[in-house]
């Protein structure tokens, strides 16, 4: 009787569309916020959530990864750093058989530039029997202390930044950005692109090392800040840093080098993406800081090798998840489609895993011009992503927001009670070996990546009791 | 009978409390927004309106000033353009005797840089006797096709950009930005000042001028909007605009100035604010091009010389209608206080009359930081813009509000009608003679300016029956 003689009082649960039926006939509800958690996860949920270690763990990390102070400081020869006989590659461990065409084109691409191939008909045969047999070791950048946009292969003759984490000393490298179209980071290795690789080791590698020997360390954090607040978001959407960049730097390349001053400012005035590599090599080195705390839920490491989504996680050493990488959704370049897209690839997520890039977007409207969507679809994968991570950046600042901070540090059981899978936005390669870029847009990570991550946090996982 | 037995059917007029209270309780509204006239303009603003040029010629005004296309061309020394004994200031006419502190000091300084004064005590008594006397004719810079940031004084061996509209032919001038602190522009004049317009004069002047004729004319209009989707509004916030414009001139500078790059590159990085005199000399190119409609209502200029803020109108020729400047509302540098602030003073409110500046301040959520207030009353105050302005900038968009055009065209009616005055940011001029900026804020230009324009209208005003 009562029910339906006094006004309604209604706590909605999951979906909106009754909270909003019943508020527009002024019935007062309260809402509750409710997903289904992933599927299959549900035991091994109640274990890691029930590991006393867990919190404190997760905060040590989150904070360890928060307070990291980037700097770059200095510019070297991959040679320096780099084991005789290695190729560094994007993403978890591959194999040449295993490998998608952009990740072999980009190893093709290395071999000729080491002067390994004859740059003839049939080197792609001879480049997979030699690699298959083991003729050159492929490594994961990530276990080098590295990190590769797109096919993120690194050779002997490529030069690498270096970036220094002044807060807990780790050190990371990343490539130098050669630019847009065909390039050997999305497996093309024609002869312009060679030739480009040829002349940024002969001149762009010294010229910046000279430059910094210079200008002294450049504090990435700071750059990176100010760039959010200029509508980047520092995967897809580079140029209010790169801008910064060049400005803080062009003086001293002019005293460093005169003579090649101003075709090194025109390369890179000609890239806007010449930053992206700053800003994931400062990602890395943060998410690196974070790495080996026991209990610790937190993601340290998205990654894709064009077969396979890699993640890792700080309580589970250099352990690889892996789940079969998508294809992104998202706008392509002149007559390309997406029958065109090769599968995810790159170590450029490691962006959204240091709270930049897709979970960065409400920083960076005019990044749906590029990726696709509209910009309300860029706030609201920012507001999503809190959902799904540990803390709000204390310095990694969204103006449209309020001056929020940006969604940081990915915690996996909040990703299997929520079902929310990171926001990836990304370039988009061709995957026949030799196109170049195709596109760009956003791609969902597997759920088995995390799911099988999750399992292996509740195996290890302490009980209360014992 | 029926008002009571029927759901009430309501229709709200002005303030939106009633509105937002009948919504609560799910009543149907049709809200209506109305504010009041300003006083004393029905009359005036019933005539103006029934003039049957107005739309047409507002349409031709608006239209003329947002399809403008200003390109920098060129640098020149002020005194290839300036007559011989005239000084430019910014703002409506002004005499010596009117004129506040910083105009002062900004003409003592430019009496000093030329050599007409000895750089002794006394000098301020003497400078002011002899301008008195008319011995150097002080002139608005708007009159010469010129716009200054703040005092806004231009004297022979200065340097100005050369702007020139590729659509109507107009060419616009404005001086090289000096940097902050205690520069000539917020009246200081002491010897630090006079050396660095020194160097501006023998050297960044002239490499500007070779880098410019090594690039060719340099697009504005595509430059300032893609600084307004990185978080710049062009008046107080020109960062990115800077940035853009560094890269883009830096390899040119290597190769034009050798021997002065650096230093040249050094100065430009330097200043945040150096895009701004080029952002005044594109919005008065672009207003320029919207001077002279009979019947228009468009403001074709806002300029303020210290002591009265003036406005033109597009029908109503040269006149200038004017009211006394306010003291702006905003953040002070170090110890300075509203005490210490001088009344507006500057061309540069010629950015808010093409549709930047205040008007674009939603682009640039950043500025509240600098001029005060929260990110959203950046965001409403554009969105007010547009109840007084005749367009939306087919260019200059606002990522954040799904690339809104920014709100352009000032209509003294639609002022008069709505009470609604022009939103302007601002920097603020120390009060006394010689000491430089002391802040940044909002102003409110002064009612009478506008009521006298709107009455001038009314007396030019066609009659339909006529």
């Amino acid at each position: 009787m009562s029910l339906l003689s006094t006004p309604p009082r209604v706590i909605t649960v999951g979906a909106g569309l009754l909270d909003e039926a019943l508020r527009a006939q002024a019935v007062r509800t309260v809402p509750v916020s409710w997903r289904p958690p992933l599927p299959g996860t549900a035991e091994a949920l109640a274990k890691v959530l029930a590991d006393p270690r867990r919190q404190a763990a997760n905060e040590l990390a989150v904070g360890r990864l928060t307070s990291a102070r980037p700097y770059l400081v200095g510019v070297r020869r991959a040679s320096e750093v780099l084991e005789a006989g290695t190729f560094l590659h994007a993403g978890p461990p591959i194999t040449w058989e295993r490998a998608s065409g952009p990740m072999r084109g980009a190893l093709i691409g290395a071999m000729l530039l080491e002067g390994l191939l004859e740059g003839q008909a049939g080197d792609e045969h001879d480049a997979g029997r030699r690699l298959a047999a083991g003729e050159i070791a492929l490594r994961p950048c990530h276990e080098h202390a590295a990190v590769g946009p797109m096919a993120g292969v690194v050779s002997p003759s490529m030069w690498l930044f270096e970036v220094r984490d002044d807060e807990h000393g780790g050190t990371a490298y990343c490539s130098l950005n050669e630019g847009l179209g065909k390039v050997l980071r999305y497996g093309a290795y024609g002869p312009e692109v060679l030739e480009r690789l040829r002349w940024m080791d002969a001149v762009l590698g010294p010229a910046l090392k000279a430059t910094l020997e210079r200008t002294g360390p450049l504090d990435l954090r700071s750059l990176i800040a100010q760039a959010l607040q200029m509508g980047d978001e520092l995967h897809n959407r580079n140029r209010a840093a790169t801008s910064l960049l060049l400005r803080e730097l062009a003086p001293a390349v002019v005293e460093a080098v005169p003579g090649h001053a101003a075709e090194v400012l025109r390369f890179i005035n000609g890239n806007d993406h010449f930053f992206l590599n700053l800003a994931m090599a400062a990602a890395k080195v943060s998410t690196d800081a974070a790495r080996d705390v026991p209990g610790s839920s937190l993601v340290v490491a998205m990654a894709r090798n064009g077969t396979d989504f890699g993640v890792q996680v700080s309580g589970l050493g250099g352990r690889w998840f892996t789940g079969p990488a998508g294809v992104p959704d998202g706008l392509y370049l002149g007559t390309y489609g997406p029958d065109d897209a090769n599968p995810d690839i790159g170590d450029s997520t490691i962006t959204e895993t240091s709270g930049l890039g897709g979970f960065a977007m409400a920083a960076s409207p005019a990044i749906v011009r590029f990726v696709g969507g509209e910009v309300s679809d860029a706030v609201r994968a920012t507001r999503s992503m809190y959902e799904i991570t540990l803390a709000e950046h204390p310095a990694y600042q969204i103006p449209g927001l309020g001056f929020r901070g940006t969604p940081v540090g990915i915690d996996v059981t909040l990703v299997a009670r929520t079902g929310l899978l990171p926001v990836v936005n990304t370039g988009i390669a061709g995957r026949v070996a030799g196109t170049g870029q195709v596109g760009a847009g956003l791609v969902k990570p597997p759920v088995e990546a995390f799911t099988a991550a999750l399992l292996a946090l509740a195996e290890q996982a302490m009980s209360t009791t014992t």
